[in-house]
């Protein structure tokens, strides 16, 4: 069995969840997109101690996801904002609030939904999709290794995956769901 | 100022973070689609304890979001998979990690690449958009309160909300991206 050391992994979800897999980055990016600004009101939305909150919001700084500003008409006083790369995040936030609104929520208990400002309208679920905008499946998706799949770091998980695809028969997709709109609801799950 | 209690908030982010906002979490998920079925494989990939493991899968279980099934050709063994509600989390996986494809690796760093099965072409960026398929930025969402606004768990946050809606002037939203492919930059963040 080759060692794997995740803690050093260059896999993309592990780099994604090493910055924002705690709790409380996610829920700060939501403050931010609904539109909260200040420290003292961070604090008071998300019930986190000032300590904690300091810490997270100067990590999430650190990494150039959100920056400081100054508070329009009050003087000096500093608010925070999304960076691009912190605007970036929309659609992981926007999926998983989804993925709650569908699978955590009854219709009567969804508390906001997000529009369109131009139109009112509430968004489409988002899917995945390939180049021609058709919705795909998990058996619609295969994978293969990226330039960096040679690394030391990642060579034994890819070869993992790679015996896992050869030793693992699988079916053959079915097809392509037609674009349905939220919710979305399929019979049964599907193997990969 | 009220009181909110966002342990027990019907956000649907807070929701679906309370069940996903573990690290481990989403790893296991990132697993099971990329074949591994197997407590031993998900242990030896991961570097998890087998207690934390454990422990992982019986509340994925236990929330429907994975599922057991006996392991083909091994009689009683059990192998884990994803339901339908486990499938739906494909869009958060594949946002997450082509977030950390665009902003956490260089070209030459990325193990893996996520492709259309029956093309082996990438998948482009998921992106928010409208229901007529236009990206939209975060200056082009708006919100409103849902069924479940009044909640007494909920009403706060909302009020909140609102507050910030009307006393943090907005610019005019900016035109509508283009529908570019992956990867998504903007020159600068955009103002909520």
């Amino acid at each position: 069995m080759p060692r794997f050391k995740p803690s050093e992994s260059l896999c993309s979800v592990v780099r994604s969840l090493d910055l924002l897999g705690d709790r409380w980055t996610l829920l700060l990016i939501r403050e931010v997109v609904f539109g909260t600004r200040r420290f003292d009101d961070f604090a008071a939305h998300l019930g986190i101690a000032r300590n904690v909150l300091s810490t997270r919001l100067a990590k999430l700084v650190e990494a150039g996801v959100l920056m400081q500003e100054p508070l329009q008409a009050e003087g000096r006083r500093q608010g925070y904002r999304l960076t691009e790369m912190g605007e970036d995040l929309l659609p992981v936030l926007m999926s998983l609030m989804q993925w709650g609104d569908r699978w955590l929520q009854t219709p009567e208990t969804i508390p906001i939904r997000i529009v369109e400002r131009a139109t009112g309208k509430p968004l489409p679920a988002l899917r995945v999709r390939n180049a021609a905008g058709q919705v795909l499946a998990l058996a619609d998706l295969d994978w293969e290794p990226g330039p960096g799949a040679g690394n030391p770091l990642m060579a034994p998980l890819v070869a993992a995956y790679e015996a896992q695809r050869r030793t693992g028969p699988r079916p053959v997709p079915e097809a392509v769901d037609e674009d349905t709109p939220t919710p979305v609801r399929r019979k049964k799950a599907v193997k990969l």
